[in-house]
């Protein structure tokens, strides 16, 4: 394995850990116990390469092909379940882990994807794939409100991060560090940037839907 | 590719544009930004196929092969996001969309089971598979309540229209353009019929479950 | 095919059946008809084994390989359709099939994951994904609260019985059938026990999290 596919490696396990990190901070909102924390902190970290090995056909999936990754998820997990309290505003730390790890993830998914052979925009569509859907499995097997439901930019950065990834490296014939280094530094700067400024992009202006008609059936419709 | 390869083509990326067409009038719903609302058209056309090419095993999936269903999505996207507002019910639209998606991708999903050399009957039940799979994820990442939970025929319809067509081609040694239409006809006959007239099927009579006891405890229990 | 084979064939064909039989019982806590029942039945019986062969790449998935995975799902919801109403709780005998389900398919996974060649740890990890998956989709789909986001131990429970079917398969060199009876004994053992005793692990202590600032902003929060 050469340096730079080493240092690949590193950089996705960065992501596994900081994605398990923000799972394990929404257990702690939930009071989970830490079962709970190692669980949701794995899915959350191993959700978007999961979809991505599938996508891509390369299975075994690589959790379990090797065992870092679960172990990485795990001493997040546990690191979480130990030290939250210390945090003020854990729901701050759970927004900044969560860009942290998008940035790393656009980068890396993009980078298998042209591995494995695909073509330039997939490998950019793969990039944002693996790096949004962790999040999304956790928000929706822990009942929250999905984070790109919310306002701010979020899948903006993942898709301009690994679209400049991939141009650099396929179109302007970019070194691969020097590539995913401009990649992550333009996903996060950009989320970054929304979450401290509250950047968004213009919301669609009409009225807003209404409930569903007739979800008053008693067949399990959620109040609304 | 002969003249009705090519036809099924134009039948697939037709189903793709209309389920992202109902998706994108979630995102109408919901208020988004242009950005999510082809994340939720791209999910919502092509998530039924996603999982149909995942189940078996044609990886990669049919978006990273081509670039044409995902710029339909985008498409579709875009042209609700400047349109919905001339829409007098953007829910009825919904499901009228929906109602044609479903109709199409049963018949599809069913047909490449069966090139895949998949039993009659699992052809069929992939047909279902593929044509309700987009419609649930949109309707859980949107955080509504799903459309196969609500009173009227819905998974019924794409049964029919798969059954109908295997039936057609496998026992009945139909031509492929005339099974592939009566599938159509009557999966959407079904499915139409039951939205104008408000057809379903006698629900369960009992009384309806509690709430999971104990779902006060503050560990994120859903209001009910 | 072995005897042992056979046996273990028959053991995953009853996981389905009582997972799928949960599966009924929330759709008759929901009021479906009776095409959601088998539905619902139908997701929560194949869903962990389809993620299990998914994640292996043992594709096509188990139940377009063969009828008899579908056919029992569909036998045991219509079984719960018409005799649910006999049961005095129908939650209690949700949770109690869906112990049992969880306990067979603990171990079943890990069998097929170490049949499959995965290392013994990737085994027993496989094995909870496969025991908890079908149950997780049941509660989103169906918009319940998952029951692995409960207090009582559930995941443990199919973790440490899967780790003891590996452990004796694997370092204790015990027959197959003794492991397999192992660890359906174990899994079932904490999960009952949990389930009668209100056992759980202590849950993170620090208060909960507040609900995600500006949630008030119309874009479809969920009321908190």
């Amino acid at each position: 394995m050469s340096a730079l596919d080493q240092f690949l490696r590193w950089l996705d396990l960065a992501g596994i850990a900081v994605f398990a990190a923000s799972g394990a901070l929404v257990a702690s909102r939930k009071r989970m116990d830490a079962v709970g924390f190692v669980v949701v902190a794995a899915v959350t970290g191993l959700g978007g390469g999961t979809l991505r090995d599938l996508l891509l056909g390369r299975t075994p999936v690589l959790w379990l092909r090797a065992p870092e990754p679960l172990a990485v998820c795990a001493a997040a997990a546990l690191l979480v379940f130990f030290t939250a309290h210390l945090v003020e505003s854990r729901f701050r730390a759970l927004l900044w882990a969560d860009a942290v790890g998008l940035a790393l993830f656009a980068v890396t998914g993009a980078e298998l994807a042209l591995i494995s052979g695909a073509d330039p925009w997939a490998a950019a569509l793969l990039g944002v794939v693996s790096a949004c859907f962790g999040g999304i499995v956790r928000d929706v097997i822990c009942d929250e409100v999905p984070l790109i439901l919310r306002r701010e930019i979020y899948l903006t950065a993942a898709g301009a991060g690994a679209a400049a990834f991939v141009l650099l490296r396929v179109a302007g014939g970019a070194g691969r560090g020097a590539a995913v280094a401009a990649g992550v530094a333009v996903a996060f700067g950009i989320r970054g940037a929304a979450l401290l400024r509250g950047w968004s992009l213009p919301p669609y202006r009409a009225r807003p839907g209404r409930a569903y008609p007739e979800d008053d059936d008693g067949a399990g419709g959620r109040g609304r």
